[in-house]
C-alpha cells in the first residue's frame, strides 16, 4: 500500500530534523507494508524568499487533499520585520485553519535517561507524563474582530477571544476520550474568575465531563496553573486549556522537563493531521549538524498513530527513539559529557536509529 | 506626625498577616515619628458574608481618600459559585480600576536562606532578582465588549483585550524608571507575532525606549517568556507585561524561587498605592497560626517607601525579615527541618522581626 504525506520543512534546523524523520518513518512502515511517498513543498520564511509567500493556496490546498502533514519548524530573526502577514507564523495558523486541526496534542513526557538535564531538582520532575490538549482554531488567535485605530490622539487595538459552547465542547471531548487511555484525569484551565470565554468554556467542559463519570475533572486558573506545573508536575495527567492559554503552559511545561528537544506534537481535526516537534527553528545551529531530530522523529510516530493507522509502527519508532537514548546517544542539546554517553550529529542520529527499528 | 491608611484584611489568612504587617508596620515608623492610623474595613467573600457585596462604595471611596491601602487576601472555595460580580475577586478588580493603580511591582528575590526550597536547581534559582512590571488596569481584564449570546442554537462568549498607545506608554515608562535604579534592562512580554494589541504593545514601549539609552531593550514572546523563566531565570532585570501575561508569568516567576510566601506587590498610580502579598488567602491553614506573615511585611514596607515615602523604615523591615531568616525562624511553609532552624507560628515571627527592627 502506498500512503503520500506532505513535508513542509521549513526554516533554520527544519530540513534537517524533517530528513532524518521522515527516512525512520518510512524505515519504520516498510515491514507492514506501507510504502511513504513524500510530496515536499516551500513553507515559513524559506517559503517567502522562494515564493514571495509563507505559503502559497497550491500547498494549502494539497495539504487538505492529502490529509498528513509533516512540519519541521518555522521562523528566524531574518523574517522578523516583515508585515504580519507575510510573516512564517502567519503560514502556521493558515495552515492550521485550513486543516481545521482543533486538537493539538503536545505529550510531554520525561525521558528517564534525560531527567538530570530538568532545570527541576530530579525528584520533583522525574516520572512527569503530562498530556495537554490545547485548542487550536479558536481564541484569541482567530477571534474578529482585530484593529488597530487612532482616535482623540490616541491610537487602539483590539483583538477578540471568542469561543463558542461547540468548539469547546468538541475539543473538550478529545480530552475526554485521551483520558480514557491515560490515567483518566482532566484538569481544564481557564481564567473563569474574570474572563467571560472562560466561564463559557468551564461550563461547557463540565457538559462532556458528564458523560465521562469515570474520569475525574478538575478546573484550574492559569495563573495557579502556571505555578503548579512548577511545584508538582506529576500531579497532572490530560490538561485540557485554550489556544492562548496552551500556547504558554505548555510551553512551560515543556521546558520543564529539560527535553524540549524531544518533544513531538499533534495536531487532529476534520480528518486532517499535522505534525511538527514542538522546539523552534534554531537558525543559530542550522546547518551544523548539531540539531536534535528526535522531536521531529516523534512527531513521525504520531503521524503513524493518528493518520495512517499503524499502531505498531508508531509504536516501534517510539522503542527506537527509547533504546538509542539508553545507549547513550546523545546530539549537543542533551549531551552531557557523562560516562556512557556519546555526542552524535543529526544524522548520526537517525542512522542509529534505524539500525534500532 | 500622624498618616491613615486602610487596611483590608479580607479571607483565609488574609486578617493574621495583615496584623502582624501592622504592627511591623507601625513599630517601624515610630523612630521617623510617623504614627500610623490603621481604618479597617470588610473585602473579598468575608464582605460578602457581611455586607451583602464584596466591598460596598464607601470602601471605596475611603480608599480613594486615604490613598495607601494594605490588603491582605481574598477568595476561598465558600464563594466561589456566587455570580461573578459577587465573587471576592471583582472587589479587587473594581478596587484596582477605582484608584487606578494602573502599575503592578512584583519583585521576585529569592531569599538567600531559603534557595533550597526552589523546586529548581539551587544554582538555576539562586540569585535571581526580577522585577515584574504587570499593567493592571487595561487589557482583556477590562476590555469592553464581553459578553455572552445565544446564536443559531450555539452559545458565543467574547472579551476584548484592549490597549491604547497611551496607557502601554505610562506603564513602560515606570519600567523604565525603575530599570535605572536596578540592572539596566527591560524585557518587554507580548505575544506580537499573533496580536493585533501587541504589536502596538512593543511599538509603544520601543518609543518610551528611545528616551532612555542607558537602558537595554528587549522584546521576548510570552510563551518563550516562560520558558526562558525555567531555562534560566538570572537573565531577567526587569520584566515588563500585560494584564493577563503579567499574571500568568508573574505567578511562574514566584513559584520557580520557593519563596512564594515571602513575596509582596505593589500597585501604584495616580499618586494611589495598593499593597498585598503575591499569595492567595489558603483557606486550608486559615486560623491555625501556620501562616507565613513575611509577603505581608514586605508589602508594608513597599507601602512605607512608595505611599509613605519613608525610605528608611522601608529598608528597616526589609532588613528585619533578612534577619529573621537568618537566625533561622521559619513559619511552616518553609521549613525543613535542617539544623539551625526554628519552626514558628505566625504571631512569633512577627514578635521575632519587631525585636530586629
Ligand atoms: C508560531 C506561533 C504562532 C505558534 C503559536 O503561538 O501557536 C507557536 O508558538 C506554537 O505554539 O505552535
Ligand atoms: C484574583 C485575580 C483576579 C487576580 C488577577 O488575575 O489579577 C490575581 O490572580 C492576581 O494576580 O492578583
Amino acid at each position: 500500500m502506498k500512503k503520500t504525506i506532505i513535508t513542509l520543512p521549513g526554516d533554520g534546523i527544519g530540513p534537517e530534523v524533517t530528513d532524518v524523520a521522515v527516512n525512520v518513518l518510512k524505515a519504520a512502515c516498510l515491514p507492514f507494508d506501507v510504502e511513504i511517498e513524500t510530496i515536499e513543498r516551500n513553507f515559513g520564511g524559506s517559503g517567502y524568499d522562494i515564493d514571495g509567500v509563507p505559503v502559497t493556496k497550491e500547498t494549502l490546498e494539497l495539504c487538505k487533499k492529502h490529509k498528513s502533514v509533516l512540519l519541521g519548524a518555522v521562523g528566524g530573526p531574518k523574517w522578523e520585520n516583515l508585515s504580519s502577514e507575510l510573516r512564517p507564523e502567519a503560514a502556521l495558523l493558515a495552515l492550521r485553519r485550513e486543516l481545521g486541526v482543533y486538537a493539538n496534542l503536545r505529550p510531554i513526557r520525561v525521558h528517564s535517561a534525560l531527567a538530570g538535564a530538568s532545570a527541576l531538582k530530579e525528584e520533583i520532575i522525574s516520572g512527569t507524563d503530562i498530556l495537554i490538549v490545547r485548542e487550536l482554531t479558536g481564541g484569541i488567535y482567530f477571534g474578529e474582530p482585530r484593529f488597530t485605530v487612532e482616535e482623540n490622539g490616541d491610537t487602539f487595538s483590539v483583538d477578540t477571544m471568542k469561543y463558542s459552547r461547540n468548539e469547546v465542547r468538541r475539543i473538550a471531548r478529545k480530552a475526554f476520550e485521551a483520558a480514557m487511555l491515560r490515567s483518566k484525569k482532566v484538569c481544564s484551565v481557564d481564567k473563569a474568575n474574570v474572563l467571560e470565554s472562560s466561564r463559557l468554556w468551564r461550563n461547557s467542559v463540565e457538559e462532556i465531563g458528564a458523560e465521562f463519570p469515570e474520569v475525574e475533572l478538575t478546573h484550574m486558573l492559569v495563573d495557579n496553573c502556571a505555578m503548579q506545573l512548577i511545584r508538582n508536575p506529576k500531579q497532572f495527567d490530560v490538561i485540557l486549556t485554550g489556544n492562548l492559554f496552551g500556547d504558554i503552559i505548555s510551553d512551560e511545561a515543556a521546558m520543564l522537563t529539560g527535553s524540549i528537544g524531544m518533544l513531538p506534537s499533534a495536531s487532529l481535526g476534520n480528518g486532517n493531521g499535522l505534525y511538527e516537534p514542538v522546539h523552534g527553528s534554531a537558525p543559530d545551529i542550522a546547518g551544523t549538524g548539531a540539531a536534535n531530530p528526535l522531536a521531529a522523529v516523534a512527531s513521525a510516530a504520531l503521524l503513524c498513530r493518528y493518520s495512517l493507522q499503524l499502531k505498531e509502527a508508531s509504536e516501534d519508532i517510539e522503542r527506537a527513539v527509547q533504546a538509542v537514548l539508553n545507549q547513550g546517544y546523545r546530539t549537543e542539546d542533551i549531551f552531557r559529557g557523562r560516562s556512557g554517553t556519546k555526542l552524535v550529529g543529526t544524522h548520526e542520529m537517525g542512522d542509529k536509529l534505524i539500525r534500532n527499528l
